[in-house]
């Protein structure tokens, strides 16, 4: 069986990193990735460059990936404009945000649930009114689903029912995100299994942070309910899983090691995406990474899924 | 559900630390482990004090802990002779290492796996030969059970095979140890679905370890298939995971964070269990101890599974 393993860490990586990357560096990173099989990749965020210094190359970063055989680029965009230029600048996806919480969609976004599934509404417009072979796909990943720091509880009811809205606005992809690094594997099962009963062939990958611990663990629950697609960040970059304010992804080298070692087929290369990481750390000297597998290393037994393990 | 939390610590972690915690210091820890609910407890190992002088008060120190209610008080055991020295000081249960890799044995044990079969056969002899009432239990973790750092590939029906011929013998408890972090979640259900078929309630539990941050995945994996104990120690004690070498045991805290938030009793409390982490270090200052649940805080969402979560 296939999954999807869709690196964020150009975007959401580098976006929680305070310097920026030099431009060409992220180039050859995207590139290093996509050489090790990586398939689809968050390359960026078209926010304005006074907000996020670290995406202001993001039209550059998206132009570059774009030319990479293969490889499914991503771009974030908060708002339509965004999404405007995200696609002008050849984005075969592109990925907004909507909280399942008032007090983090406020904060983060500086509007209401309501008002941005609304702005959603009108990327749905734009995607439509773009000739058919020419439209990107729009992807929701709903943030703190799993709960939040803020608002405490997020009702699952009112999750399911955001997810709803969102695939009746005509969302392409309908994922859920533990953005707060709060879920345990019960709820990841009991969630999309929700989630998939009500949105079909429209449920999108898992966004599952390590903040605690928990982040294989909740790949292994949501598997087990049929969820295909995983985002991960190479070195678990976005901050120290440890520090406040931390993002905590999981770390891409650990959820391939994982996956494979199962015997599900990620079509990536260990070798190469251990190189991958040394294309990294080169782009961000100093900066630190994470991964057990890439400081343990890789057991003697192991053998990719296409090998025939499982 | 309940699910029992074997604390291996004072045993596993205090053995890997070079230097030897204080006597007393191993008792003011016990018995902080023991006030957070936790309800079992590999103290010592009953090897010589040549070998292992960190171990070198086992018999006070489980004859100390033998006086807490309610604990069970578990003693590693390579042999007879170290057994009668742990029944004697008043362990309820010994456990004892039988590998399923040759190499692993030798280079552990420096006896082959028959051998090592034979040994736990005589101490299944001395407790039938104890009074009624005061018969130890007898446990066997089956090391190297998913693939050893020597040998490579352990086939699984040589653990199975191995499983059988302690359950003949008469073992209480037959668990599976992923001594070497090498295990996967596939892996884990299908050799634990195995060994239940066997041994049926003589099925042990699980001795993950974190070397490749694989550890709670795979829990959740084992609790699929029925694994009701799992042993983990406290900060992870034992090594850093990431160094050669490292028992990169599953963190206590870490472990019930994840059972309980998944509505899985263990009886533990998770802010006793928080102190007694202080505890640990008073006693081991300086000493490297980990987690991510106490570096990040427990979620605001957090309810124990006795309070009706799931």
């Amino acid at each position: 069986m296939q999954i999807l393993v869709s690196e964020v860490g150009p975007r959401d990586g580098l976006q929680s990193v305070k310097r920026a990357m030099p431009t060409q560096a992220k180039h050859d990173w995207i590139g290093a990735l996509a050489a090790a099989g990586i398939r689809e990749i968050e390359v960026a965020s078209f926010v304005p460059a006074k907000l996020l210094p670290q995406m202001a190359d993001a039209a550059e970063v998206v132009r570059e990936a774009a030319k990479i055989p293969g490889l499914t680029v991503l771009a974030l965009a908060p708002n339509l404009r965004g999404a405007q230029d995200a696609i002008a600048a050849g984005a075969h996806k592109v990925t907004m945000p909507v909280s399942a919480s008032e007090a983090h969609s406020q904060a983060n976004l500086r509007k209401g649930v309501d008002a941005a599934i609304d702005e959603v509404r009108r990327v749905v417009e734009l995607r439509d009114s773009l000739p058919a072979g020419s439209r990107p796909g729009v992807e929701v990943g709903i943030s703190t689903a799993f709960g939040c720091t803020l608002q405490g509880e997020v009702p699952e009811d009112f999750v399911i029912a955001v997810a709803g809205r969102l695939a009746e606005a005509g969302v392409d992809s309908i994922g859920l995100s533990d953005t707060t690094g709060y879920a345990n594997p019960a709820q990841v099962r009991r969630l999309f299994r929700r989630l998939g009963a009500l949105v079909g062939h429209r449920m999108g990958g898992a966004h599952l942070h390590n903040t605690r611990g928990q982040g294989l663990a909740n790949v292994v629950a949501a598997l087990d309910v049929g969820v295909t697609t995983f985002d991960a960040s190479q070195g678990g970059i976005g901050g120290c899983p440890y520090a406040p304010g931390a993002s905590g992804n999981i770390v891409t080298e650990d959820l391939v090691f994982l996956l494979e070692s199962m015997g599900f087929d990620t079509g990536i290369d260990m070798a190469k995406l251990l190189a991958a990481r040394e294309v990294l750390k080169a782009g961000l000297p100093g900066e630190p990474v994470y991964g057990h597998v890439p400081d343990a290393g890789l057991p003697k037994t192991f053998r990719p899924a296409a090998a025939g393990a499982a």
